[in-house]
């Protein structure tokens, strides 16, 4: 009889009934963390196949923007030659504080010391960057320009401790979704180094020997069940579980209610679920990336977000996700920007959004919002005064993007959940070292387990630090440490009892 | 060579040398949860062992106030004869808001319907309960009176969603701390019922089965390994991980930061982390309960709550724990309790807390505690026009809390960081169903393994929801959920293969 396994339970290595792969490194995902972790350990000369359960190479990296967030070390050359330093100190404290209350320090101060090395890395794999700068506060570049500001780095808190610098680095690419080049030129090289790749097959569980160290992985290719051996170890890099309705039900519902789910369309959870199995410890399972692009744009970031008791509750300069998980907590998760007649716009990404309210004066938008008497006009008439002074001492708008709201009419654009679309997907996945190792709750790694990318809890995990750029950086980085660390283990291992 | 076992790994039952103890039910820890799973396993007919780290039952309930929350069924006899109705429905909503973003619509169906009864439980097993009222907003009775206003009943948003009732029920005792003489008779109770206790004994692994399944557990009692079979399954009764400074640093680093640790001294997170070892998934992992009792005397709930941009956040009429949770994530988590002469006192439970500012005027309070110009003053003018009306359309603080700030002199109490003690314990724990049975991240039980308390993620599962009494009706009403489930399948097992 033949036993049918899922990503939830272990196959242990004595149901095995032979190998039908025999390799060094078993990569599960052919994404971003997937191609780079199969990069470096093929450069490491260790054998490798690729299980994808797509029919194609590219992962949810292929639907992204193609920024890559990179920096320090005095700058890349590309932030040189445009005129910006960025030290790595400066670098490092950013990332930090992007990672909110959990972040993980050892490894912000790795990427912060080698973000320079890998940016020259990405391009020695043949992606290609342009090398201009592109102005402004943006989404993503629809030109083929390389640096753009990506994230919150000229906004307060931010601006106050690190210096702040450009560091969205874009693949060369016209048009939105440079990440289908970036991921093209990636998972080419992988394959032209002679990682194997395996299509259409779906990783359905890990194989464990008695002691808990991982042996291979189960695969299911051509309608049958496959036993591959992974003599170095298994490198889960499957996603996130942004697609999965039930996980997202019980560990992170708030993003559920988002309207667009951010996926390629594999984000299952089965690798995260697959690490589980085996004793691995999650981390963040909570959080996501949510945002709200309200901008472009820009002469709306000169409006003001309130609340439905007529409250300011952010510097409306910051990144749009930034603004987007302050939105979702507000009293009723209602919010309104306002604008004037000089800053009003549609946004771009949204042009059919709801104008809640018009009025000649803003205590006629109030009323007709159904805020308590008073509140937000008073709310405008203070921020209009210091506006007005140049100064934001409540909540640190940088004075460039202060404006007093004077000329009507007025108006009070909907950001309440039925009128507006929110695109989210999850920031929690495996405990990990930085070289990609999965721990357990008493972080001892797990042998012979290895995770990169959304399957682990990585550099962002704070979605209220995010800046675009951060998840690609993440998982080509830690993919290769991931991909290295397995081949590496295959030479120790195989210098000892195999 | 002998093997040492640790709560990351589990044992295979091939590597058990011989069996020390065999039992149905092996209930791990001897608080709340595990007497009441001792309790109805015995009363299933199942053999019960119970293995307790310290040296006597209790663990952290017998630190606790003793208050168990309970209602529904048109209420107690308790709550009936003091003259309070208390129907299913309201107490089932007030429940759901009680649990936030992840609240378990089955858990809190299943107490909602079934409190009553429990009550009536929990004094059949000897827990006394003297039946009188005692009314006011406080921190728990230290006179011996039974029902009590514990959580935010009587405050917004619940008191719009569901009718108000106390729930808080607590053991006749006189004193701070009643959880002593609840868990001295629970305990007793299952003792003379005949379950078996094993003190100064560590659970140290669980024993599995080649297809996943518990066996047992390993535990470490007179500085030697024992193993334990338990035919029906292990319960895992262990408390929860506040006590666990490298868990609360990975997981809930907030909860670090508060100055008190709320435990007995064992919640470890050895529980929690035996299940991971075997592929159960955790939830809810970030979330803790937090408190800073900032009333009683009463009168300083007339007081208004400000952050550092002179703004209010919350109608200051909720449970104290909610206020802490919103006042910890103000900017710079700074905040002020604004009380005028006829309010102002100092809180009972903390004397000596800081006055930040004294003035003859509100401006003089704002210069003093260096806040916007303006920005405090109008609040404060604002809030006393409002409750001059006896209306607080902006935060819904219930009217009869509601008095104008109006006496000089005036002052400013400090709830900054510094300045206040905080009290945390956490609130993450195993996924289980109510049943108690532990599930995978695919929501999969794993066989012969169950847990209560706060091992598991239960009815108390987010702290701006808390309530007094909730981990303790939780425990002990799950606790008895997962020791008749083991006890149940024992039989079922029994009359099968073995």
């Amino acid at each position: 009889m033949t036993i049918t396994y899922g990503p939830d339970r272990p196959c242990p290595v004595e149901e095995v009934p032979q190998w039908d792969i025999e390799t060094d490194v078993a990569v599960v995902g052919f994404g971003a963390a997937g191609s780079c972790a199969a990069i470096e350990a093929r450069s490491s000369g260790a054998k490798v196949d690729i299980f994808e359960l797509s029919s194609a190479a590219g992962g949810s990296a292929a639907l992204s923007g193609g920024e890559v967030y990179v920096g320090g070390q005095g700058g890349t050359d590309v932030q040189r030659s445009n005129g910006f330093k960025d030290e790595t100190e400066d670098f490092h404290t950013y990332l930090l504080m992007c990672g909110g209350p959990i972040a993980d320090a050892e490894r912000v101060r790795i990427y912060a010391e080698r973000g320079v090395e890998h940016f020259d890395w990405l391009r020695d794999q043949g992606v290609p960057f342009k090398g201009s700068y592109l102005p402004g506060k943006l989404i993503e570049p629809t030109t083929d320009d390389t640096l753009v500001w990506s994230g919150n780095e000229q906004a307060w808190p931010f601006v106050e401790k690190a210096k702040p610098a450009p560091r969205g680095h874009t693949v060369q690419f016209v048009g939105w979704g440079g990440g289908q080049e970036l991921m093209s030129k990636l998972s080419e090289r992988a394959l032209s180094m002679g990682a194997r790749a395996h299509f259409d097959c779906r990783a359905v569980a890990l194989i464990t020997e008695r002691k808990g160290q991982v042996a291979g992985v189960v695969v299911k290719m051509g309608g049958k069940q496959a036993f591959v051996r992974a003599r170095g170890g298994v490198v889960l890099c499957a996603g996130g579980f942004i697609g999965n309705a039930d996980m997202v039900n019980e560990f992170v519902p708030e993003a559920g209610r988002c309207d667009h789910q951010v996926t390629g369309g594999n984000d299952n959870g089965s690798g995260i679920r697959m690490g589980i199995s085996v004793g691995a410890a999650t981390l963040n399972m909570q959080e996501f990336f949510a945002t709200i692009p309200f901008y472009p744009p820009e002469s709306l970031v000169k409006g003001i977000f309130v609340n439905n008791r007529g409250q300011r509750f952010i510097n409306e300069d910051v990144y749009h996700g930034r603004v987007a998980h302050y939105v979702l907590r507000q009293p009723d998760r209602q919010a309104w920007l306002l604008v004037d007649n000089k800053a009003f716009a549609r946004p771009m990404l949204q042009q059919d959004v709801t104008i809640a309210a018009i009025g000649e004066s803003w205590e006629e938008v109030a009323r007709e919002l159904g805020l308590p008497v008073g509140a937000l006009e008073h709310t405008v008439e203070r921020y209009n005064q210091q506006a007005e002074a140049g100064e934001d001492p409540d909540f640190h708008k940088g004075p460039s993007w202060l404006y007093p709201l004077v000329e009507p009419p007025f108006a009070a654009i909907s950001y309440c959940p039925a009128d507006i679309q929110t695109h989210a997907f999850t920031l929690g996945g495996l405990s990990t070292r930085p070289s990609g190792e999965v721990l357990d709750a008493d972080e001892k790694p797990t042998p012979g387990l290895y995770a990169a990318g959304r399957t682990a809890c990585g550099l962002p995990r704070w979605g209220e630090g995010y800046s675009s750029g951060l998840s690609l950086g993440d998982s080509t980085f830690f993919g290769r440490q991931a991909g290295k660390s397995a081949a590496v283990r295959r030479s120790v291992v195989g210098a000892g009892e195999r």
